[in-house]
C-alpha cells in the first residue's frame, strides 16, 4: 500500500470516522466474551489549529455511557504519503464526560486543553477496497499503565463508511509479553449515527 | 485436599452457591475487558430426585438479563470423597428465560425436563480456608460447539459465602489449543442477594 493522500482524503476519513458506534451485534453473538461498548467520535466545533482536522473521541461501556473509560482528542494530519492521527490527552477529562453526545460542550476545548502523547501517533493507510487501516507508530513508546505496570500499547483499526474494528493490546516493554487485551479478537463496531455533516461544516 | 464430605457439606455448598451475582466491580475496574455479567442460581422448588440438591442457574449479560446465554440445571450429589455437580441441559430452555428471578416458574421443571450432559460433571473439593473449588472432570468430553467447531470445555470455579469466581475456556479436541476464552482472567462475581433460605426450605 503506497497511497498518496490529499486533503480530500482526510476529509473523507474524518467523515467516515465520526459517528456513534456500538458492538451490540458482536456482544450478542459471543457471550460472555465481549462487553457492550460504545464509541462516539465528533469533530471539535472549534478546531485547534489551521491544518488537519480535530476530533473528540469517547469510549465507554454502554451501561456507563456517561463515564467513558477512554477519552482522546485526535488530530488528523497529512503526512508525506499517508494520514497520521496524533493522539492527545485532554486535561480535566472528567469535566467533558458525555460531551461526545452533547457536542456544544466541546466548544470549551482549546489548544491549551490538550497535550500530545509521544509515541502514540497512528499511521493510516488505505486498502485496495477503500477502507482505511491504521496502526500505532513503531517504537513501543505509547505507554499505558495497567495492572500496576507500564505497558506499551499496540493499536490497530480498520474503518469504512459503516464499520470500525479496533484492537488494543498492552505488552511488557522488557519481555514483549502480552499483559492485557483479549484473545477473543478485535471489537467490531457498527455505526449507529453519522456526524459526517458536522465535519463538512468545519 | 482429601476432604470427606457429608450431606451437611452439600447443604452448605448449596446455600453458598445460590444467589444473585454480579461482576460489576470487575468490569468497572478493567474496561473494556469484562462484560457486566449476571449469574443467578436458585434451588428448584420441586427437587427432581430424593438425593442431593437440584439447582437452576442462569448466566446473562446484564443488559439482556432476561435472555440468558447459558442455562443449566445442576444436581449436587455426594460422591466418595467429594461433592459432584452433575450438569444437565434443560429442554425448552427459552420458556424458562428469566425464571431465576421468578422462582415460582421453576416449579414447572420435572425430571423429564432435563438431560444429563456426559463428561460435564464438576468435581468439588474444599480448600484449607473453607472455600469450595471445582473443576470439570478429566477426559475432555464436555463438548461445546463454538466458533463453528467442537471444543471441549475446561471449567473451574471457587466459591465462598460472598464470592464466586469462574473460568471457562474451550479447547480444540485434536490439538488441545485454546479456541475461546479470555486471557483477562476469571470472572469475579460478588453475591448481591442470597437465597440460602430457599435451600433450607427444601
Amino acid at each position: 500500500m503506497t497511497a498518496t493522500f490529499t486533503q480530500a482524503d482526510i476529509l473523507t476519513f474524518a467523515q467516515w470516522m465520526t459517528g456513534d458506534y456500538s458492538n451490540w451485534d458482536q456482544a450478542i453473538a459471543n457471550p460472555p466474551l465481549f462487553a457492550h461498548i460504545r464509541v462516539c467520535i465528533r469533530p471539535l466545533p472549534n478546531q485547534l489549529s489551521d491544518h488537519g482536522i480535530w476530533l473528540y473521541s469517547e469510549q465507554a461501556y454502554d451501561f456507563q455511557i456517561d463515564r467513558p473509560y477512554r477519552i482522546a482528542v485526535l488530530h488528523l494530519v497529512l503526512a508525506a504519503d499517508r494520514i497520521e492521527i496524533e493522539n492527545h490527552k485532554l486535561n480535566d477529562e472528567e469535566s467533558f464526560y458525555g460531551a461526545a453526545r452533547q457536542p456544544e460542550r466541546l466548544a470549551a476545548i482549546t489548544a491549551a486543553s490538550v497535550v500530545k502523547l509521544p509515541g502514540c501517533n497512528i499511521l493510516v493507510d488505505r486498502t485496495p477496497t477503500g477502507s482505511f487501516v491504521g496502526k500505532i507508530e513503531p517504537g513501543k513508546k505509547c505507554n499505558v499503565h495497567r495492572k500496576n505496570q507500564d505497558t506499551y500499547l499496540v493499536h490497530e483499526f480498520e474503518l469504512n463508511q459503516t464499520n470500525l474494528t479496533t484492537l488494543d493490546r498492552g505488552y511488557d516493554p522488557e519481555t514483549d509479553e502480552r499483559v492485557w487485551g483479549t484473545i477473543a479478537g478485535p471489537f467490531e463496531f457498527v455505526k449507529q449515527a453519522s456526524f459526517a455533516d458536522e465535519v463538512k461544516a468545519i
